[in-house]
């Protein structure tokens, strides 16, 4: 089955070639694939909004093993949670929380089988160790309650972190892409003709349906193919227009 | 059957990971690799080089998933071509007219059968909704007649855009590869060891046939392994000595 | 079988592109995988440890295709060493030296069959005209010894090269991975609670087992997870703490 990776880990170390490694000597016929390993170092938050952006795209049985872990050698927990017919393999610390959007339908249990980890786990390196073993053994079949005792709940953070105000709602940036739009937390059903959002002082109400529909220079609101509304610039980059960075403040007045 | 992947998303984001699972999602049999994701963002005439310099070493059947897509959402058209034995999935944007050097023997068809395709189509990621679904089709197996109706010509851009001059030929820089090797659009057919060639006021006159020919320090011409004459220096980057960049005019006097 | 790739190529050109196509050209059922194509431009020796950190990683038959070939075109010879039940196809320039550390067990073959690789060779690309068509064929059954002649020995760095001084031992900084961690080439068996290293000036005596166990702006030693010590702090880089560069000298006080 197909096991999908997403890390911190970069594309110039062995870590990633360890776990790919690792998987294949469990399970030959895994089709792994990578999401990304360019996640910024430890930030769990912006991991977990790319993960909830593309995991309803990939097929049933599908194992996500995503390892972005602080705390790697702590006593947090490594788990395994399944809900809508997916696997999610991964430190307990929020990562899986976006997109596990209805917690109370998924099964959880703790990743504690020695049998189905590294006889000898290091205390730095649990991608390889124990979530790429424990990946690789639920696409060959494995089911998840071999794995460890069954959890009565996950870490969850608040992925939507929105705050109502006297004129509107307060959200944030929580993800800026490759080409520069920013992606807010603020949900695109919420995008009407009348919306505006204020960012770094600058006021957008214009919304565009696609990027080719905005003038050079100006910036609007796209509804983003992740389900966000998105501040974007045609052929240039609304970060650097704005100069923004994630987590900065976002206001919306509707 | 072999998919591969072609696009100017860059590896931090979703983008690449929602492909895949759309892909997995309808053909689980798919060997998807990747080809490159770190085009220039909307460099549309660099991923055409990019393509037609490695199409030809996959094997038939290989389904080229391509999208640098500028003009996503607005009325540009989407395609599939059938040429050598291979298939080309891309916007109708020029992004495969080098890699189809002999147009007259492509069959071309434009991406339409709502079956085919995501229902939901978004105005923004057409990767995801459209090209992703017709390669993954195709990679099982569908004609690429059942993807629309058959179109009798495809968006070509000059490819090799060479000028004749007094002194002879005027071409440009069309990529920059990882090691500062500057590939112009010259044919290597036509590197003779009289040829000249002179960038930003530089002329090279000395032919090579591999990089540990080239001295220290000093620059010559290769014939390239992609058909093109570059611009090379032994262990250093000739784009850092001449401080070039792609577009920049060359001029070639044999 | 499983063909894992390991090359200073990056990720912007068609190179590891036209390598996975060759691979599939002649067997179609290759798993290819990739580790890493982010090897600094020509750094050898980096190549080398980052191959011998995750090769024991994968399972038996694996073949690793690893190019980092400054040399190519001249007339360092392309091998293939059988070695642990694994292939490594290389330059023979010290690529592999560390991941087989036991070269009296390896079985190693010039790669020269002409009906093994690609027909005509450039002088510039050999990760695509020998090496991957070598690869392939061995992932497909052919036996290492069809490739070419048997060649008693290869090249060989002093991969580990420490100098035993008055007072301890005197190392290096190998690789600085991606959270900047200073690789050093000191054995993690070495790291014992008495152990003190100086670099770049400053003393570090504390070791600790996980990087959660270092406090916020410290430097701690840490038995790595590829065996051998790392400078590491918690939450930040070692690298930009200290300011260093792989190829720094350390010293070791035991």
């Amino acid at each position: 089955m197909p096991i999908a990776l997403l890390t911190d880990f970069g594309t110039k170390d062995y870590f990633v070639g360890a776990m790919k490694g690792v998987i294949l000597s469990i399970d030959p016929h895994a089709a792994i694939v990578d999401i990304t390993h360019e996640v910024e170092p430890h930030d769990i938050r912006s991991a977990a909004f790319l993960l909830a952006s593309c995991c309803r795209d990939f097929p049933p049985a599908t194992v996500f093993c995503c390892v972005v872990d602080p705390g790697v050698g702590s006593d947090r927990r490594a788990i395994v949670a399944e809900f809508g017919d997916r696997y999610f393999v991964a430190p307990d610390n929020g990562l899986i929380s976006i997109a596990i959007n209805e917690p109370e339908k998924a099964r959880v249990h703790e990743i504690q089988n020695p049998n189905l980890i590294r006889p000898e786990t290091s205390t730095t390196f649990h991608g390889r160790d124990i979530f790429a073993p424990a990946a690789a053994h639920l696409s060959r079949g494995v089911k998840a309650s071999e794995l460890g005792p069954k959890m009565d709940s996950f870490v969850r953070f608040n992925g939507l972190g929105i705050v109502k105000t006297e004129t509107g709602l307060e959200g944030e940036i929580i993800h800026i892409d490759r080409f520069g739009n920013l992606i807010t937390n603020f949900r695109s059903e919420i995008a009407t003709d009348t919306i505006a959002v204020v960012v770094a002082g600058r006021k957008i109400d214009r919304v565009a349906t696609h990027y080719a529909d905005i003038e050079r220079g100006e910036l609007a609101l796209i509804p983003g193919s992740a389900g966000f509304i998105e501040i974007s610039a045609n052929m240039s980059s609304a970060a650097d227009i704005l100069n923004v960075k994630p987590g900065q403040k976002v206001r919306l007045d509707a």
